[in-house]
């Protein structure tokens, strides 16, 4: 477990290969066991293959377009509003979920990136996908994909992120 | 991974076994890896021990009082204000963080539970613990010990949580 936390990488280059359909079911099987406030899961998932108008659609609504286009699968995760009942916590949650779903990926062999920057454009990337911004907070987007590159990333020491010593 | 993901549950009741620092340095390092919008690593860790008095001052901020009375290790999770970039994303980062610390608990046969209700009281908290408002937001708590009861808990099932077929 604690090996598989260190090293996850966000990926953004993925081969050709179709991501199956069981191992987006594992993916969001791992987003449903989150932990949430009151357990209230507030999350709800759309997913989208290549091919889907509306994954062309939602790669127009943030920079990082070309993530969205080469993603094999695209995993995208909102709350649903009548279901929340604190924003912080809630989007606490959406956090939890997005990392099971990211270290199921990694555990499958999968590559993922967690795309949050199309956030700024909720509005937009909401009508791209047909949904009801009433409805619905966007929390953030996965992209999927047999990892083409690996993904490099490095942390602070620790010594730094703790106040004290332990 | 996807075994360990499922298997987690909110664990509130904690035998007298101290927490060791090799485990509570092991539960840290898993949250440090946690990935955050621009990687700008929003969260610091303050640990207590059974014994500190910020420890049962904190207990008086929640009415989960006897969970953090009973807990043999605390984390506390803070988000600093001036890395902090974006609210949203900053609490989303929060929660992955969280949820590895979760993992790894669970990794390493502990038991954790994420507290969140605290936060509703956070500038009393904050003040138990010394820590100033300004400089620190308080995301959560995290109560730590080796279990001595089974965490139980359910879920929606994935149909309920998917917008279509996929």
């Amino acid at each position: 477990m604690l090996e598989a936390i260190r090293s996850r990488r966000s990926v953004r280059r993925f081969t050709d290969q179709a991501v199956s359909r069981a191992d987006v079911a594992a993916i969001l099987e791992a987003g449903r066991w989150a932990p949430s406030g009151l357990n209230n899961q507030p999350w709800r998932f759309l997913v989208l293959r290549p091919g889907d108008g509306r994954a062309e659609r939602l790669a127009g609504c943030t920079k990082y377009r070309h993530v969205v286009q080469r993603a094999r699968a695209l995993i995208v995760l909102l709350l649903e509003r009548e279901a929340m009942y604190s924003e912080i916590k809630d989007r606490q949650a959406a956090g939890a979920c997005m990392q099971n779903m990211l270290l199921a990926a990694h555990g499958l062999g999968l590559g993922g990136v967690w795309l949050g920057e199309i956030i700024n454009q909720e509005f937009q990337a909401l009508e791209a996908l047909g949904l009801p911004a009433q409805r619905f907070e966007l929390a953030a987007v996965l992209a999927l994909g047999h990892p083409a590159a690996k993904g490099r990333s490095s942390r602070k020491r620790l010594s730094e992120l703790v106040l004290e010593e332990f």
